[in-house]
C-alpha cells in the first residue's frame, strides 16, 4: 500500500453527542464508501468540541466511546480507516502551537466560517480564544497527518484555504515543501433537514434521529415529520419541496423510481401523508436495524472499543509525531538529536 | 526535599541573542542567590521567542546553546536549578490548548503587557495569533510547573493576574485545585539601561554589554557610555540621575559607600567622567572575567552542554507531565487508562 499513489483523507465528528440520520447522509456514508480505496483517518474531535464546551467537559467527553460505536456499527472497519481521538495526540497541540505564529488575528477573524459559527453561538465579543483560533487546530490535524483530501460542504471552504494558506506561509518559512497542501472534497449531498422542518438536524434541537434509535423512537419521529401545511385533506394536491418526508425518501431510499412515483401522486393530490411516511418509516427500520443490533453488540465490550480506539490513536499519532519531527527538524528545533 | 514546603519558582529567557549585564542584574543575581533555597526551574523559551520571530526561526534556535552557556557561566548550577527547553516539552502546548478555551480574545486583547508589546513591534492589526495569545502559553508553563512565585518587573504584572485568572476558572470548572496559583516576586532591581542612556538594554539596539564580553568590548562600551550632556569640564558639576556609568556603578559596586562618595564628588564637580568609567570599568571586568573563563571552557565541549540541557528538559518534562495528567483526568479526557 503506497502513501504516494493513494489519496489520504482526514474526516472526523465533534463528539457531543451520538451520531445521527444527519451525519449519515452527510458524511458517514461517502466514508463508506472511501474505505478501501483511500488512506482514511477518522478523527474524534474531542479537543475542538472543548473549544465551545469548556464550561462542560463530559458533555464531550462522554461522547467519545457513543461515536466510536457509532463508527463501528455503521461499518467503518478500524482496518481499513483509522480512528484516533484527537486529545490523545499531543502533536496535534504542538503543531497548532506552530502554526499559530504563522496566522494573524484578524485574518482569523476574517475566515466567514467563524464568523458565522461565532454568530450562531451568540458569543459577539466573548469569543474563547480557543474557539477563535480553531481552524488553526484544524490546519494542523489535517497537515499532521499529511490528508491530501478532506470532505468538506461548501461552508466550510474558508477551512480549507486557511489550512492551504499556513502551509504556503510554512514551507516559504524553512524553504523547503514540509507540510502538504490539500485539497477540498465538496460533498454532493444536500443537507438533512431536521425531522421538524429545519436547516440542520441536530441532538441539541431535538429534530434528530439517532443511529442507534429504537424502533418506537424511529416510529415516533417519522409521524411527527413535518411535511406540508397546506396538505389538510389527502385529496388537497401536496407540495414535495421543503417536505421533510420526501427530502428523506431522496437522501435514504435506494429505489428512485419509486420515490419520484410517490412524489408525483403527492403532488397531484390522492396521497395521504401518513402513506408516504410509512414508505419513509419501513426504510428507516430497514436501514437502522442491522445498525441498531451491531450497536447493542458492541456496546456489551467498551472495552474491546476502547481498545480499538487506543489502537486507532497510537497509529495516527506516530503519522503525526513523523510530521512534527520533520517540521522541528525544518525549524531547527532539534537540538537533542 | 518536599515540594510541600518549599517554593517553586519559574523565570526564563526568551533566546533571541546571548544574555547580557541586563539580564544579570533583572534576573540572574537573583536567580544566583535563589538557587538552593527554592525548587528552581529556568525555562529556556524558544517556542514563545517564536511568536514575534516566526520568520527568522534560526534567530531563535541559533541562541538556545548561547543562553545555556551564559547560565551555566554565570554560576547556574543545572544539580540546583533545572534548565529545560520549552519546545522539546509537548505537554506545555497540549496544557496552552486547554487553557486556550478559558480565556477570552477580547480578555487577551486588554492585557496592557500584551498591548504595550504590540505596540513596541508595530504589529497594530498583524498580529500573529500566537503572539496574541502568548500568555495563555505563559500560563501554562507556569502552571505545568506548577511554580508558586514568578519573579517578574512592574509591568509583568498582568501576565500573573491572567494566569491565575484561568486557574480559578479552569479548577472551578473541573470542581477541584487541579491548577496552583502562584504569587508574583517583584523585583526589587531598577531595570539597567542601555550604555547609551536608553531605557532598555538590549542586544538590537547595540547598546548592550554580553556576559561573554571581551576586554576590549568591555572598555570600548564603558568609554563610549552615556554620562551627563552638559558635564563639559571636570570642574563643572555633574547630573548623577540619567548617568549611566553611576547606574552599573549602583548594579555592580558592591561597595555603596565609595560609590556614594563618587557621586557626591560627580555632582560638586572635580570628578572627570574617564575618572569614573576607569572604576566602573576596572569593576566590570572583574565581574566578568571568571564568566567569560567559564563561557570558554563551556563552549569547548558543547555536546557536554546540551547534555545538561537534555537532562534538565526530562526531568521538567516529567513535572509537567504529571500535571497535564491531572488535567486530562479532572476533565475525563483519560479514555485509556
Amino acid at each position: 500500500m503506497s502513501s504516494t499513489t493513494k489519496n489520504t483523507v482526514l474526516t472526523g465528528d465533534r463528539p457531543t453527542g451520538p451520531l445521527h440520520l444527519g451525519h449519515y447522509a452527510g458524511s458517514l456514508k461517502a466514508r463508506l464508501e472511501l474505505q478501501g480505496s483511500v488512506e482514511q483517518y477518522l478523527l474524534i474531535a474531542d479537543a475542538q468540541a472543548l473549544t465551545d464546551n469548556a464550561g462542560d467537559p463530559s458533555k464531550v467527553t462522554s461522547n467519545v466511546l457513543e461515536v466510536a460505536l457509532d463508527y463501528l456499527a455503521i461499518g467503518i472497519d478500524p482496518r481499513l480507516t483509522t480512528i484516533a481521538v484527537q486529545s490523545q495526540i499531543p502533536e496535534l497541540a504542538e503543531l497548532t502551537s506552530i502554526l499559530m505564529n504563522y496566522v494573524t488575528v484578524s485574518r482569523l477573524e476574517r475566515n466567514p466560517t467563524i464568523r458565522e459559527e461565532i454568530r450562531q453561538r451568540g458569543f459577539e465579543r466573548d469569543i474563547p480564544a480557543g474557539f477563535l483560533t480553531y481552524p488553526v487546530s484544524q490546519a494542523a490535524d489535517i497537515t499532521a497527518f499529511r490528508a491530501t483530501l478532506v470532505p468538506v460542504g461548501e461552508d466550510q471552504l474558508p477551512m480549507i484555504e486557511q489550512t492551504n494558506e499556513l502551509v504556503r506561509r510554512f514551507n516559504s518559512t524553512v524553504g523547503k515543501p514540509v507540510l502538504v497542501e490539500c485539497d477540498a472534497m465538496l460533498s454532493t449531498v444536500t443537507r438533512l433537514p431536521g425531522t421538524d422542518g429545519k436547516a440542520k438536524m441536530s441532538k441539541s434541537l431535538g429534530n434528530a434521529i439517532a443511529l442507534g434509535a429504537s424502533p418506537a423512537e424511529i416510529r415516533k419521529a417519522v409521524r411527527a415529520m413535518y411535511t406540508d401545511e397546506q396538505h389538510l385533506r389527502v385529496s388537497d394536491p401536496g407540495r414535495v419541496e421543503g417536505n421533510v418526508v420526501f427530502a428523506f425518501l431522496d437522501a435514504f431510499d435506494p429505489d428512485a423510481q419509486k420515490v419520484a412515483q410517490l412524489k408525483a401522486h403527492y403532488r397531484r393530490g390522492g396521497l395521504a401523508d401518513s402513506a408516504v411516511k410509512a414508505v419513509l418509516e419501513e426504510r428507516l427500520q430497514c436501514l437502522l436495524a442491522p445498525v441498531r443490533a451491531e450497536r447493542q453488540r458492541l456496546a456489551v465490550d467498551r472495552r474491546a472499543v476502547l481498545q480499538i480506539l487506543c489502537q486507532g490513536t497510537e497509529c495516527a499519532r506516530e503519522r503525526a509525531a513523523s510530521t512534527m519531527d520533520a517540521v522541528k527538524r525544518a525549524l531547527g528545533l532539534s537540538y537533542f538529536g
